[in-house]
C-alpha cells in the first residue's frame, strides 16, 4: 500500500489537515485535491468582500498555493473533484481519470448550501454565497442590481442583506419563519429583527414556492405574495457534503453529519473526517451536534491531520459560540438557547438583565441586553448577547465558563477586567450571573416567569 | 446590646454592604459613616472627569444619599469621621462627640493614598487623586496648570498623565523604577513605555527626593536632576486605611491589609470587613493578596452586608484582573506575571505572540501582543494583552480560565466567538494557548528561552 495521506477537499480544514499532517512528519507524501480554483479562504470572510469592506478576494485567501505546494511540500490540486471512493482499497478516482491511492483519508469536502427544489436553475440571477469563485461573479455584478430578496433570515442571510445594503442595493429578506435567525431565543431575535428592519425590508413568516425566471427579474413566489428582482441570494443553511460516502457505511447523524471521535476518526479505520462534514462534540449536551463554523474546522482538521500522520491530538469539542455583525448589531450567542434547552428535555430557566457596555457615564456606553440561559440546577446552558457595543466578545467568558460545565454561581465569580472605558465595575456577564443567582433562590415556582 | 449593623465607610464596599444587607433583613437598623461629602462613587472615574470625558462629578456617583437614606432606610452620615472604636464594647466615637453602639461592624474605610513624608505638605499645588472632593478642586484648578509632573508609572500614574495630556497640560511622568507599570513583565511594560512616550514625557529611574515649594512653581527634586511644575500628582499607591484598628488586635497581613475569610468576617466575631481595607483571597496563588480593586470591592461590600444581616454569601476571591486605558493602548492583565510567578517559587514560563484583533483583512483589524504565564507542568498563571484594539475585555477569558485553575489545553480548547469584524478565526487567545502547547511539549530545557 502506498503511503500516502489523501486530504478531499482544500477548505481551513483540509488544508488545516494537510498542514498538521507536514509538522507531525517532515517526509509523509500528503495529497490534496479541492474541486474549486482556490483554496484555504475564509468563506466567512465574503459577505464583507460582497460589500466592499474588503478590497481583494485575494485578502480572504490565508496562504497561497505556493505556501503549500513549495514551503509545506503539499501536493495540492485545484480544479480536481473526487469522483468515486473505494475505502476498502484505498484508491479514489479522480475527475482527471487518475486513480489514487492512499493510505490515510482526511475528508474534508465541508458543507454545501441547500437549494430546494424549486430554487435549482443555472440562472445566474439566482446564487448561493458559500464559494469564492461565486461571490467574485456575483460582486461585479452588483452594479448591474437594484433589487434582491434574500431568501433565508438566518445568520448568512442578514450578513449578505447587510453587504447588499452597503452597496445600495435595495433588498429584502424573506424567510418562511416568523421571525429571523432561529438559534437565538425570540426575545432576542426581535432585537436583531427590529435592527435588520432599519436597514432593509423584512419580510416573515412566508415560504418560497417559487422562482419566475422573467428576462426583465426574478420573480419570487412567496405563500401569499410576490416579489420581483434582479438577484435572489439562496441563504437557507448548509448540509454535510457526504455525497461520496453515501456508500461507504460511515456512521453519521440523522442529517448525514459523519460522526466521528476526539481524534476525528470516522467509524472506518484510517478514515478520518474534519470541518463542515462533521458532527461535532457539544460539550452542553454532551452528544454530536451538527455546528458548521469556521473554528471548529480549523481545529478539527488541525487534529485529523496531526493523528492522520501518527502525531497525538484532541479536539475539545464545542460549546455551540458563534457571533454576527447584523448592521451596527452584534449578536453573539453559546450553548443553548433557553428554546433548545427546553427541546432537550432540560429543566431550563432564562434570566435576562440589561447592562451598559462601559462604565454609564463613559462616553459610548451602549446597552446591552444579556440572556444566560441554565438549569434549575444551577448549571449554566448558554447566553445570548445583542447590542452595538462591546457584545461580541463578551460571549467568550460564558463559552469558557460552558467548556468547564460551570454552575451560575461560578459565572458570578469571575475576577472581570474593569476600567471605566471598557465595562461597568460589574460586567453585564456578572450582573446578569448574580441576577441568575438571585432567580435561583426565589421559590421554584416564581423561576418560569423569566422564561419566554 | 443595640441590634444595629455599623458601616465604616461609603465608597463602593460600604454601601454595596449596607445595601446588601438592607435586602437581606428589610428591619435592621443601619447606619453607614463616611468621612467625605460624597459617598458611592466610582474612584475610578476620577482621570475621566479630570480629563473632561466625563462632564459632571456627579456623574461618577452611582446612586444620590437620598436612594439610600429614603429608599433603602440607610441611616448614612457624611462629614462623620469615626474617631475611637472599641470592638469589645462594640461602641464607635464619632468625629460629632457621639457615641454608636452596634451589633456587627462591617469596617470598609478603603484604602489612602501613599505620600512620601518628602511630599506631606497642605499646598493645593501637591494632590493626590482619591477623593471626588479632591479631584473636584483639581479639575477647577487645571486651567491654571501648564505643567505638571505625575510622580508614579503606575497604572494610576498613567491614567492621570492621559488625563492631563487631554486637557493640554504639559505632563511629565516620573518613577524611581526604571519602568512603568510593574505587575507587567518587562517586555510588556516597554510596549506600554512607548506608548506613554508618544503623549508625555517619561522620567524613569529617578527618585523623588523632596520637593521645593516655591512662589512661582514646585520643584521636583529628583536623584539625579529637577522638574519645574504648577502641580504635582503623587500617585505612588494605596495602602489599606486600617488606622482606626491599630489596637484592635485583628489579623492582617504584612502590609496591613486585614485578613478576612470567604465571608468577610475579620478574626474578631461580629466584625467583618470588606473593599481595600482588605487582602483578598488570590486562587493562583492561594493565598491572600492586596489587590484593591473596584470589583472586589463592590462584591465583597455586597457578601459583607449580606452576612452581616444574617444571610449567606462567599466571596469567590481574585485571580488579579485588570486593565487600563493608556491613551491609545489597552493593557490588560489577569493572574500572575512571569516575574511574579518566580517570585513566588513557581516553575513558571511566558510564551508570547502577536496576533490581529479581528481576521487580517477586516478593516481596524490591529495587532496585540499576548503573553501567556503558565508552568512547565501546563497549568496556566497568568496573561497580559496590549493593543490598540480588542485588548481589554479580551483578558476576560484568561480570567475564567484561572477561576479554574485551567491548563493551556483546556484554554486551547476553549470555544471562542468568531466573525471577521472581531477575532481571526484562531482568536489571539487560542492562539497562544496553542504556541504554549507547543513550547510546552518540546524539551524543557529549550523552554526558558521564551521566558523574560
Amino acid at each position: 500500500m502506498t503511503e500516502r495521506l489523501l486530504v478531499i477537499g482544500g477548505g481551513a480544514a483540509g488544508m488545516s489537515a494537510a498542514s498538521a499532517a507536514r509538522r507531525t512528519d517532515p517526509d509523509l507524501p500528503i495529497t490534496v485535491l479541492e474541486s474549486g480554483p482556490y483554496s484555504s479562504y475564509g468563506v466567512c470572510g465574503i459577505p464583507y468582500y460582497l460589500a466592499g469592506v474588503v478590497a481583494n478576494a485575494a485578502s480572504l485567501i490565508a496562504h497561497p498555493p505556493s505556501e503549500f505546494i513549495e514551503r509545506r511540500r503539499i501536493d495540492l490540486r485545484h480544479g480536481v473533484e473526487a469522483v468515486a471512493l473505494d475505502l476498502d482499497q484505498r484508491t479514489l478516482q479522480t475527475s482527471d481519470g487518475e486513480t489514487l491511492d492512499f493510505s490515510t483519508l482526511v475528508y474534508a469536502a465541508g458543507a454545501e448550501p441547500i437549494v430546494p427544489p424549486t430554487a435549482r436553475t443555472r440562472d445566474p440571477r439566482v446564487v448561493t454565497v458559500r464559494s469564492l469563485a461565486d461571490a467574485m461573479v456575483l460582486r461585479a455584478r452588483l452594479p448591474e442590481v437594484a433589487r434582491a430578496v434574500v431568501v433565508g433570515a438566518g445568520y448568512v442571510g442578514l450578513e449578505v442583506a447587510d453587504s447588499l445594503a452597503q452597496r445600495g442595493v435595495s433588498t429584502t429578506v424573506v424567510d418562511r419563519l416568523p421571525r429571523v435567525m432561529p438559534t437565538l431565543d425570540e426575545v432576542i431575535a426581535e432585537r436583531v429583527e427590529a435592527e435588520v428592519r432599519k436597514h432593509v425590508e423584512l419580510d416573515l413568516g412566508s415560504g418560497l414556492r417559487a422562482l419566475q425566471l422573467r428576462t426583465d427579474a426574478v420573480v419570487v413566489e412567496l405563500d401569499d405574495h410576490e416579489l420581483a428582482a434582479d438577484l435572489v441570494v439562496l441563504a437557507l443553511g448548509v448540509r454535510p457534503r457526504t455525497g461520496l460516502l453515501a456508500d461507504a457505511g460511515l456512521a453519521t447523524t440523522q442529517e448525514g453529519a459523519l460522526l466521528v471521535n476526539a481524534r476525528m476518526q470516522t467509524s472506518h479505520a484510517g478514515v478520518l473526517a474534519a470541518g463542515d462534514s462533521v458532527a461535532h462534540h457539544h460539550r452542553v449536551l454532551d452528544a454530536p451536534a451538527y455546528v458548521p463554523l469556521g473554528p471548529a474546522a480549523n481545529k478539527t482538521g488541525r487534529v485529523a491531520g496531526t493523528v492522520a500522520a501518527g502525531g497525538d491530538a484532541t479536539f475539545a469539542g464545542v460549546v455551540g459560540t458563534a457571533v454576527v455583525k447584523v448592521f451596527d448589531l452584534e449578536v453573539a450567542h453559546t450553548g443553548l438557547s433557553l428554546e433548545q434547552a427546553m427541546a432537550a428535555g432540560l429543566d431550563a430557566v432564562a434570566t435576562d438583565v440589561t447592562a451598559m457596555s462601559r462604565a454609564k457615564y463613559y462616553p459610548d456606553s451602549a446597552a446591552l441586553h444579556v440572556r444566560l440561559v441554565h438549569e434549575r440546577s444551577r448549571r449554566v446552558l448558554g447566553a445570548q448577547i445583542v447590542g452595538t457595543d462591546g457584545a461580541a466578545k463578551r460571549i467568550d467568558v460564558v463559552a469558557a465558563a460552558l467548556h468547564f460545565g460551570s454552575f451560575i454561581d461560578d459565572l458570578a465569580g469571575f475576577d472581570l477586567a474593569y476600567a471605566p472605558p471598557f465595562s461597568p465595575v460589574y460586567d453585564p456577564i456578572t450582573q446578569v450571573a448574580q441576577a441568575a443567582q438571585r432567580e435561583a433562590n426565589r421559590p421554584s415556582a416564581v423561576l418560569g416567569r423569566v422564561g419566554r
